[in-house]
């Protein structure tokens, strides 16, 4: 069947959408459209200027024999600042205090809009280096991680806490947890990581970045490197703090149990990178 | 901004993909192309005949004031077929063998593309269920439950065996795990459910169903209703079933250590459902 341009252009959309940085070669929309490598390439230019104006994405050509179209996930600086904002205002919800002066926040893990927005925006701020897997800890990581990783279009892989039959050999590490500074362990499947992978670690919260210490020392055990840290939420923390580098989305300043009061800012975000549409 | 057809049909499809099951409003996007209702009516008209033409699912139109259209994702049945053929094929690599019969399967949790099919087809299989929210257990379920919410456009929620101070107060039961015997327990946050929702059980596997019935105790004292149970895997189990209503997309028939065999069909997706393009 040939396909019109109008029905083209909303197929490769859903495509691209479903296969973020993948390479598709023109030849493989040629065939699949029965339509000619012009006509193809003037549908791409179509896409890529929309997807670029509306916030969407970029849309990649790579040149030569061996070459196609990448679609890679991309934020504009105005519509990241104000999911950023949108964040924080819900957040900063004193109905979110729990005693001992936690945050509740379980319910914005769960929320896939939210977490396809969160995911879209830390993997447009890593989208240029060069990442094979991402890794998180059990279990709050977990769903950021899988949408980071869809984004980026690499697989995720999980830390745990304890260890199981169905995960094979692990390697286990311990480690001092930054604030409480109690000693715990963390295991990895031996399977789950190829030695020298290129690894961007991922979590939802970071306080002392204990956690996230034990995670780079269990990446050592694997010969792997750590090309990026990104958290949903950082917490102000008085001492030295483990890690340095590392990108936030959002900076939980300071929590008043007794005045119910959350103050809550943009993370580093924004200072950091440049990697806007 | 004047938007063009070719435009719109790019970011509504866009849009549509990020939304299922959301009802916009022709308003919405008039507003948005500043475009008049008509031409986004046929807009919608082509959008919706590619998605069903390509698989990609239906675009349901809602009479009335208050009406507008919803994107839901649907299957079709020759692709649902081959999609279960290659997680068979995947799944029944003497590879995956570990001590005790066990398989590692924690790879296939960890794979965006393959989630996203998961989540797409097993959402398909309930999409005229009235669902609240869907629900499962720490840590390998949340995966499934993740790309399942997306696709169903429904929060999800993760019961735990062990107990955190970041969820606030908590229901707990006891349960019996239904191959190994044991009594095992495990709790879920009293803010995460609200009373009387209607919920879609979903893991990624189940043997005897122990787990699954904890849940389903579980939802009981939260006054909660079971409208449906998904499962990415199930594995034969010579005795009585605890669970008898569930869908599943492969089933895992033997495991024979020995000889180094895996025997793995489709599960009982096909045979319960209709519900495809």
């Amino acid at each position: 069947m040939k396909f019109r341009r109008s029905e083209r252009l909303i197929d490769m959309t859903h495509f691209l959408m479903n296969h973020p940085r993948k390479l598709v070669s023109l030849t493989h929309f040629s065939h699949i459209y029965q339509s000619a490598k012009s006509s193809i390439s003037e549908d791409l230019v179509i896409i890529k200027n929309t997807f670029e104006h509306q916030g969407i994405g970029t849309v990649q050509t790579v040149p030569g024999a061996a070459g196609g179209v990448k679609y890679i996930p991309r934020v504009k600086k105005e519509n990241a600042i104000q999911f950023v904002d949108h964040l924080c205002e819900l957040i900063s919800n004193p109905d979110r205090l729990l005693p001992g002066g936690y945050l509740y926040m379980t319910d914005l893990l769960g929320d896939s809009q939210i977490l396809n927005e969160v995911g879209k925006i830390l993997a447009s701020a890593v989208a240029d280096r060069d990442i094979d897997v991402v890794m998180t800890v059990a279990t709050k990581g977990i769903p950021v991680a899988q949408t980071v990783a869809h984004h980026l279009s690499v697989p995720f892989i999980v830390v745990r806490r304890d260890s199981i039959a169905t995960e094979g050999s692990t390697v286990s590490i311990n480690y001092v947890s930054g604030s409480s500074k109690r000693l715990q362990m963390m295991s990895l499947s031996r399977r789950s990581l190829q030695e020298g992978s290129k690894v961007l670690i991922v979590d939802d919260f970071m306080k002392a970045g204990g956690t996230i210490n034990g995670m780079i020392d269990l990446l050592n055990e694997f010969n792997a490197t750590v090309e990026g840290i990104t958290v949903l939420a950082e917490s102000e923390f008085q001492e030295e703090r483990l890690i340095d580098e590392y990108i936030s989305l959002v900076k939980i300043k300071d929590v008043n149990v007794k005045a119910k009061q959350i103050s809550v800012s943009a993370g580093n975000y924004f200072s950091g990178i440049n990697e806007f549409l």
